[in-house]
C-alpha cells in the first residue's frame, strides 16, 4: 500500500492514482485521506505532488517519497531536515519536451516572430534582416539533464551554443563554462539566454541588475526554470531602456501571474502559463513504478535530492 | 562580360553586382543599361532577378540566363518559348533556411503560440493540452529540394511526417504519397499542412474548397510557396466556420498584401512579409559563380527549368 499525497484538485489526484495504479498493478495506491491509522504506521514509501508537509510528518515509517514532478524545491523548503529521502522525477521524455520548448521559443526569437506579430497589427510589410542560426549565439544556463538535451537540440538545429553550470561539464558541440568567472564570460557572448537552472539559495536572484548588464545590448532571455531566479524589477528596467530586447517568461515568483503584474501588458514580454515541459502522467507513472519495483526487489532507494544543494 | 538584368531598385542591383563581381573576379558584371550595342550582340549569359523580358529578347546570342532566385515562374510566364535556357538558383543554404522556417512555424502551431498570445491579451492563465510531436501529423506538399530538407528536419525533431509530390519519391522516415489519389490520402491524415509546391498551371488554386475539405477538422496550414496555390475565399470560409483552426501565410497573390485584405486582421491568420527563406546574396553569388565557371570551362549549361512543367 502506497499513499498518494498532494494538494492538487481531487480530479487531478484521481488522474494520477489511475495512471500510477495501471503502471504498478501489484501495489495498492490510495489517496492520503483514505489511509487507516494502522496503514499510516506502516507505510515506507509515498508518492507526492506538492504534498502538505503535515501529511508526510504523520507517517513514522516513511523511508522515502517519490515526487511525480522534476522540481521539488517547495517541498525542500517546507520540510526542514526530513527523516526520509526525497526522489524527484527524472524523465527522459521530460527533457525531450523541454528541449522542444527551448528550440520552439529560440526559433520564435531567432525568426523575429514577436516583431512580425506587431507589424501585422499595424498592417506593416517589412522584412527583418536575416540572421543565420550559426551566427546566433545561444547561452544555456544549467547543464543538468534538461540543459544538456536542450543544448544538444539547439546544436543539431544549427545554432552556436554555449552553456554554463556550477561545476565543469563537457558536452560535444557546446562551449562549456563554469563557476562565477565562467558565467560572466558566457553572458558577454550571448544573444539569446536560456535559463534552465534549479532554484537554490545560490540561483535565487542570479539574473539581477549586475548579471543582466553583462549581456550584449539587444539580447533576449527565455526563463523555463523558476521565477525567483530573475529579479523582475531589474529585467523590467533593462527592457524599458532597450538594453534587453525581449523576454519569454514561463515561470514566475507567484503563479498564476497576478493580474496587475506589468509583464502581462508589456510589449517586449511573452507570458506563458508554465507550459514549457508539462509532466506527462503516463510516462511519469511508468518511471515512478520502475523505481518502486526496484526498491521492493533490492531495498535500494533511487538517487535522492541533496538537501544541501537543493536538487 | 555578363549583364545583370533586373527590375529591382538600383541599390539592390548594385548590391548584387558587388557580390557577383566578388565571386567571379575573372568576369565583368555590368548593369544591363551600361551595355554597348556591340556587347548586346555578343553576350551569351545573363544573370537575372525579375528581368524585363524585353531586355532579354534584345540579346540575340543569349544561350542561358541564371536567376539569383529560386522561383522563376513570373519569368516563365512572361517569356513564351524563349530561345535560351533558364537556370534557377538551387542553394543548399536556401533549403536549410526554408527548413528552419518550416520547423519554426510548425513548432509555433504545435506549441500553441497563437493561443497563448491571445490568452496574454486577456491576462488568462490556462494550459493547453500537451501533444507529443510524434502524435502531431505533418503533411508536406512538394518534395523537391526545399520539401525534402524540410521534411527531414521535421523528422529529426520528432514529428510524424508525410509528404506528397506529383511523381513517386522516397525519403527516409517520411511516408511519401504521389498523384491525385495520394494527395487525398495525405490531406485526410494531416494536422499541420505545409505548402512548398512550385506555382504551375497545375498547382494554381490546388488548395481550394475541395482539397481543403479533406483536411481533418481543426487542421492548420502553412504556406511558404506561392500565394495563388491557395484559394483565399475558400481558406477564409474554412477558418470562419472553424473547420480549419489556423493559417500561417508568408506569400500572397498580391505582395505586399493589400491593406484592405481580411488576412491582416484575422485572428486565426499570421501574416508574414515573404520571409521564410530570403536569398542570401553572398551565398547565392557563389553558386552562380560556380555554375558560370563550369560553363566557361566545359560549355555545359547547368540543369535548366523545364518550360512545360514550369520548374
Amino acid at each position: 500500500m502506497i499513499p498518494f499525497i498532494s494538494r492538487a484538485s481531487l480530479s487531478e489526484q484521481n488522474t494520477w492514482i489511475t495512471h500510477l495504479s495501471a503502471a504498478m498493478p501489484d501495489e495498492v495506491i490510495l489517496p492520503f485521506a483514505d489511509l487507516t491509522a494502522e496503514q499510516k504506521q506502516q507505510c515506507d514509501i509515498a508518492i507526492v505532488a506538492n504534498p502538505d508537509p503535515e501529511d508526510l510528518i504523520s507517517l513514522p515509517s516513511l523511508k522515502w517519497v517519490h515526487s511525480v514532478w522534476a522540481g521539488v524545491e517547495r517541498m525542500m523548503h517546507e520540510l526542514s531536515s526530513p527523516s526520509f529521502s526525497i526522489v524527484r522525477l527524472v524523465d527522459a521524455n521530460l527533457a525531450n519536451t523541454m528541449s522542444e520548448a527551448v528550440l520552439a521559443w529560440t526559433l520564435y526569437l531567432h525568426r523575429d516572430m514577436p516583431t512580425y506579430a506587431k507589424q501585422q497589427v499595424k498592417k506593416s510589410w517589412a522584412q527583418q534582416p536575416m540572421v543565420l542560426a550559426q551566427d546566433r549565439r545561444i547561452g544555456v544556463l544549467g547543464l543538468g539533464e534538461l540543459g544538456r538535451v536542450s543544448a544538444q537540440r539547439l546544436v543539431a538545429n544549427g545554432f552556436s551554443v554555449a552553456g554554463w553550470s556550477r561545476h565543469s561539464k563537457q558536452i560535444e558541440g557546446v562551449e562549456c563554462f563554469h563557476g562565477k568567472d565562467g558565467l560572466a564570460l558566457l553572458l558577454k557572448q550571448t544573444d539569446i539566454l536560456i535559463c534552465l537552472l534549479p532554484l537554490t539559495a545560490e540561483t535565487k536572484g542570479l539574473l539581477g541588475q549586475q548579471n543582466l548588464s553583462l549581456l550584449p545590448v539587444g539580447a533576449s532571455l527565455i526563463n523555463f526554470a523558476r521565477g525567483p531566479i530573475i529579479d523582475d524589477d531589474a529585467l523590467l528596467s533593462k527592457l524599458e531602456r532597450g538594453e534587453l530586447s525581449y523576454a519569454v517568461l514561463d515561470v514566475f515568483a507567484q503563479e498564476p501571474l497576478p493580474e496587475n503584474h506589468p509583464y502581462w501588458r508589456h510589449d517586449s514580454v511573452t507570458v506563458l502559463p508554465h507550459i514549457s515541459a508539462p509532466t506527462h502522467p503516463i510516462s511519469a507513472s511508468e518511471i515512478v513504478a520502475t523505481n518502486i519495483k526496484q526498491y521492493r526487489l533490492t531495498g535500494n532507494i533511487p538517487h535522492a535530492v541533496d538537501p544541501v544543494r537543493g536538487y
